[in-house]
Formats: C-alpha cells, structure tokens, sequence
C-alpha cells in the first residue's frame, strides 16, 4: 500500500516528513520543463516542440516507465515536473489530468492519460512504426500470452516487489524504519514469483516471447530500485532470471532514464 | 492480499477451514465438466465440443470475469472445475496451465492462458465479430481511454474492493471473523474511488466511452459481492454509480454467470 507514495496514489496523507521528501519532487525542475529528444543525450534540452508531455517526476517508479517507453520509441517529449512537495497532484491544475491524483499524468496533442501501464500501451499502439516494438509482431498467440505477462507484472510481481522496495529503500529516505518481518515474509513471495520467473526465462528469451515488449519493460523500474539492495540476491542467485535482468537494464533507453536521476 | 485466496494465489496455504470450504471448489461439478452454449441456458449441458476450456470454479470472482466475457460472445465453452479444497491447483496438471497455481486458466485450442484480464482481452480481441463487441469500436483515442479504465479496475478498485469482499463476505463462510476496523479503512478508500468514478460517469455512459466494455465488466464479480453487504450503500448513494451498476448487472450474459452458481 505504502509503496504506492512515490506515484502519488491516492492513500491517506502521508506524515509531514514524506511530504517534504525531495524525493517526492524533482527540486531542479520545480521551476523549469525540460524537453528532450530521445535521440539526443536527456541532459541536452533541446527547443523542440514536443507535443508529448510527462507529467510527474524522474524518481517514481511509475513516470520512469513511461520515461522508457518513451526513450524505446525515439519519441521526442516534454517532462513537465509535479512538484508533490508542496501537493500539487492533488490539486488542480493537475486533477484534471488525473483524477486520482498520482503520477504520471500524459497528454499527446488534446488526449489526456493516466495510469502508467495504459500509457506505455498506448505509446506502444500509436507509434507503432517509431523505434522499438515493444509489442512482439507476431500472432495472435504470442499477443495473448503478452497481455499475460502484462498482467503477471502488474498483479502478481508489482504488488510484492514496489512493497519491498518501498520497506528497504524508501522508508529510509523518509526518515522512517525498515520492518525485517515485512521484508522477509515480502522476500518469501518474491521468490516464488521468481521461481515461476526462472522457469519461464528457461523457455524464451523475454517474458512474452523472444522479444524485448512492454511486458519486460514494466519491471525495469522497481528491479532497478531492488537491485541496489540486499534483495539482489533473490535476482542474481536465478541464472535465467539475472541474464535477463542484465540485458533489459543494459538498454539504451533505460540508460536515459537513469540519467534524468542525476539532473 | 487474503482477498485472492478465492482465485488460489499464491499465498501461504490457508488454514484448514479455508482448504475445506466448499467455496474453493465447486462440488456439483467436482467429477463432471459441463460444456455451455451460450444461447442455451446455461442449465442444459450440451454434446458440443466446445474448444475453449476453462478450468475454475463458478463462485471464483476471476472466473467469474472470464465466464461473463464467454457469455457476451456467445462462444460454446467447456467449464473444467478445479477441485481446489484438494489442493488441485497447487498441483500438476494445474501448473502446468498456469505455473502461479490460480485460477482461472483457459485453453483454447493449443493456446493456454492465465491471468483473468488477459484471459477476457484475448476473447475479446480474437472473437471480436462474435456477440457483443467489448471493446468500444471507436479511434485509438477511445482505445487509450479503454486502456486507462482497465488498469483502474486492476490498479485502483479491485485491490480495495475486493479485500472489503473478503472481510464482508469470504471470512465469514471460512469461519473468520469480519475485522470492523480494516472494513472502515477499505470504504473510506474505497469512496473516494467511486467518487472519480461519479464524476466519470457523469460524463460519459460507461467507463471508457459510451458502450459497455471489459473496463466495466472487469468490475462486476466483486460488485455482485459487495451488493449484498452493507457497502451497497456507498455504491447506491451516488446516483451515476448506481445507474451503471444496474446497466452492467442487467446484462443477460451476466444472469448466466450467476446461473451458475445456483447448480
């Protein structure tokens, strides 16, 4: 439930020290919208007119997987930072772009989504023919089990990993304390997942299919998190699992998101 | 988290009474498989051979969903039960459909899927000249917005929803006793989701658009649930919120699905 902060859910208030985090804002572009193009390094804002625009921050788990999507497909963008210091996803301007109040929020020409997972589905769809797939051009078959992998990430991985991600990283940068019995009942079910996940990855190259897709995609930003603490191991100890681990993070497009940390 | 036991997750094994309920399996059809058509009633078996297969049980919430989706599109299918008070889903052959041991699965042809909402989009998507359409027929902007509302039905409702669903309704027929306190938390979450979805369906006739969709029947096992506890009220306080749910819930499809629980 907690893990949920960083996308600005909507959950009860947070305690005055999450809501002053810096993490829950992105302090210098608080002021300024920087527009990128994928092909350029991220940290050269370019004046092209983007008419893709991010709304949220470079540290959330949910804006970095539309950051990605993006990057994947060469598109030129505009992040637009939401400053949740001070709440501003739960006011408007920004509720009218997202209901429930979280990040990311984007908009392409007068089209308005939220929901992070849709989004990359829809840049995936509409620009099919801009740079990477991310949706296996294959048969009807090989679409069906992605829509499965799809779904695997977001109810079975996601709600046990962004939890001990959440436990093991950022709870310390909110001045709160690590809880070891969540954390190893949470490890518990990761590893089960990750079991499934070894055997699956013994069978094709990605999740879905010999393809990098969407469905690989949606994990790079909670395992980037993860593989920075103690639960590496889980990763790395699964050959299958660590192989790919190494070839969906050593992608160019996730390198640009990553760098956006830095700025 | 416990909300999922009805669908088998993978979750530390219940306790015994949970493993007994005659909930987790469906004893009528614990030796026999039934095959439907879905312009008969769903009473009378038929000698069809049907090519798509579902192996759930009928009280499921996730099978639910797939049935519903089966129904719309007047597909023959066959329900294969899972004997889950023995523990079939945890065991092969179940695995072997689906690795995380839940239920449903469905086999369609040589095709083998898991995952409720993976499983009804690629009904939807490979029967789409078949019965109702599920997906609105509109430009890639309806497309998206479908998207969007399916991921709130995963993201947003159905993680509250259905744990009310199982403190109201589940924990009672396992011999568990109903928490008041976590039931306060849940609602107060809970209306704040169905406040968006007033406000939503102020504007247009359904969740994504103006024809009914998966992003709305996604939503009606755990409603069908919820309805016959005291958390009706917040549903039929709002007035949009109340008129979809008797929309959704007066699809002859859906009577079906809930024939099914009476054998």
């Amino acid at each position: 439930m907690m893990r949920t902060i960083l996308q600005g859910r909507l959950l009860p208030p947070p305690p005055i020290n999450l809501r002053h985090s810096s993490l829950l804002s992105s302090p210098s572009h608080s002021h300024s919208n920087l527009k990128f193009t994928s092909k350029s390094s991220p940290s050269t804002p370019t004046l092209t007119m983007a008419s893709i625009k991010v709304h949220g921050v470079p540290m959330s788990t949910a804006t970095m997987r539309v950051l990605a999507a993006l990057y994947e497909k060469e598109l030129d963008f505009e992040l637009i930072p939401v400053d949740m210091r001070a709440g501003a996803h739960k006011q408007e301007p920004f509720l009218s772009l997202n209901p429930f109040g979280q990040i990311p929020a984007l908009q392409d020409g007068d089209l308005t989504l939220f929901e992070s997972r849709a989004i990359t589905e829809y840049i995936a769809d509409e620009y099919s023919e801009k740079g990477e797939k991310l949706l296996c051009p294959g048969c009807n078959k090989v679409k069906a089990l992605t829509k499965v992998w799809l779904q695997v990430e977001g109810q079975q991985f996601d709600p046990i990993a962004s939890k001990i991600a959440f436990e093991r990283i950022f709870k310390g940068m909110f001045g709160m304390t690590t809880d070891p019995a969540a954390v190893q009942e949470l490890e518990g079910k990761l590893v089960r997942v990750l079991d499934i996940y070894e055997a699956r990855l013994s069978k094709s190259e990605f999740l879905a299919c010999d393809c990098f897709t969407l469905a690989d995609l949606h994990h790079l930003p909670v395992i980037h998190y993860l593989m920075g603490t103690d639960s590496k191991t889980l990763f790395e100890s699964r050959p299958k699992v660590s192989e790919w681990i190494k070839k969906i993070t050593a992608r160019p497009a996730w390198a640009k998101v990553l760098e956006l940390h830095k700025q």
